[in-house]
């Protein structure tokens, strides 16, 4: 209901809505109206209430919070919840527990904070309060396990759609999903699932994006960046979560509904940052790999599964996620 | 602690263990020993203490007690603890609770009653109080994805070889993982996974055991069976599930090992209830099959990666876990 009194106030801009037109809008009582209205300033909605003229939305809150995101999802979109949490041990371990007790898909669950942000293969992901957009996705596939890696490539498809159209900076894929600005890492995804067997139960897609982050430490600041260093200004993360959640949603339900990722190919490679240019393939850790693990060619694009196309020695290659790394010549991208 | 003084008591049979030896051997205080008995008899084992004697085991109740079964157990099994629940959902989600807050793999739930126990995608499991085997083990396997469904023939094997050994009833297996006696089931297994990608978090392998089922619902009542009903004695459940979670561990490993399931081919194909006979392969599920979704064949029996390989008019086909049934030409086996 917040989130449809907070859509009602925008609509008005800086015009009052009365209390009266709230509950005949929403089929809600006085009282109602008036709780809502209460909790949207407890979370840092400044509204102000006029007897005779009603309500206005005078400024609101830089806050990862849930009606308000929701607020800014389309009504036919897939996501019809959002759960925000101030602080919290790690997005994607919340939407597995809710996916447990039953939860249903489109669930996405936002945090300012976590505790325990989970990078890949159980790495720490810092995430900050208050600068970052930390969400995660709950997805109930029917497709077959081998198909989930694709669901990775869309999300970065998402995420660089939504900041090129909310930030205006061009963005780049890394294959398979990092999406890089100025050649430096923007955001990071994990997803995760659980299936019995080749029957899958959910899958939770989770994304990190630096947002608003002022500075980096020394050890990662030449791969890493944020939208603010970027643009100068300070992004809308509400807004972002709301565009990065439809586009991914839009996109899943394309793709379940086509069971491959044909019709993406063509978008996905032409955000492709090595398209065309010679990248290493290091079979095992970047960092361990000996002259033998590496190999040299030219990335294609990716095929209908998401596999990396790189030609080698005259002969394509199909190189698949999470077996090995692929880089250019020269630094991280 | 319990299940060391367990196997104490056991070891001196008829006689006495003196409260001071029991100190000595387990390094523990006359009150840590003494409040450890105290805590077996509130769970209904008998022990009758003289205070110029010590301490001797009249009797062992009936149930499924973790220090219990742990005591059966060899110390070099994977397998060190044994969580045992009165009433739980499903041992299966909690395994999956115990997995996330970071439980170390050989990790046993067993329960008395689960009031949500599952079947394959999603059916119901009926597990009433006292009567069957309700067990859950956690694995963190280093095996990709793809080679999990050889652990569920695994446990189907691990269950055959324990029946057999401790009830001398001949067991058979339907591919993939029904442990089959005079052609009824009597166990059910469900084993379900949290991965990242290819890369796994962790399975969990469930067991449901008919042990002394008294009789079945006349729906189910032609393909199931317990080992009481066949026996006509009552399985003593406790030692049942070390052998079975024994027998599974050693298996495991061995499997994590070597890699795919070659060695285990010839033993899994002399328990194969269709070998060498006309099945018929349903694809898709077997009440809503028409003509044309089922094939005949004859069973040879596993491949290294527990596919059913089928002579399909002289051709020989590879018949994938949960994408089809496979039935003999009469009944349910």
């Amino acid at each position: 209901m917040k989130e449809k009194i907070l859509t009602e106030l925008r609509k008005a801009g800086d015009g009052y809505v009365s209390g009266t037109a709230l509950c005949s809008l929403l089929g809600i009582s006085r009282q109602a109206v008036w709780k809502n209205i209460a909790a949207l300033k407890e979370n840092g909605y400044q509204v102000e209430s006029v007897a005779s003229k009603g309500y206005r939305l005078l400024s609101e809150p830089d806050k990862m919070y849930g009606p308000d995101i929701l607020s800014r999802i389309d009504k036919d979109c897939l996501c019809k919840q959002v759960e925000s949490f101030e602080c919290i041990d790690s997005t994607n371990t919340k939407v597995k527990q809710l996916a447990e007790a039953g939860a249903k898909e489109g669930l996405l669950v936002v945090a300012e904070e976590q505790t325990g942000g989970k990078g890949r293969r159980g790495r720490v992901w810092k995430s900050e309060p208050g600068i970052g957009i930390w969400m995660s996705l709950l997805l109930r596939p029917t497709l077959p396990t081998e198909q989930i890696s694709g669901l990775t490539l869309l999300a970065a498809l998402a995420i660089a759609g939504a900041v090129e159209k909310l930030c205006k900076l061009p963005c780049q894929i890394k294959w398979p999903n990092d999406v890089v600005v100025a050649k430096k890492k923007i955001c990071g995804i994990l997803t995760e699932m659980s299936t019995e067997e080749n029957y899958i139960h959910y899958v939770v897609v989770g994304m990190g994006i630096n947002a608003n982050t002022l500075s980096f430490p020394d050890e990662i600041k030449e791969t890493a960046t944020s939208l603010f260093l970027q643009t100068g200004k300070k992004v809308d993360r509400a807004e972002l979560t709301a565009m990065i959640t439809q586009r991914l949603c839009a996109y899943y339900e394309r793709f379940e509904k086509e069971g491959d990722l044909t019709s993406f190919i063509d978008e996905y490679n032409e955000k492709l940052a090595n398209k065309e240019r010679e990248v290493r393939i290091y079979h095992g850790m970047v960092e361990k790999c000996s002259k033998e693990d590496i190999e040299t060619g030219v990335a294609k694009g990716i095929d209908k599964t998401g596999a990396l196309l790189v030609e080698v020695d005259g002969q394509t290659k199909r190189v698949v996620s999470g077996e090995v790394s692929v880089r250019g010549l020269y630094g991280y991208v």
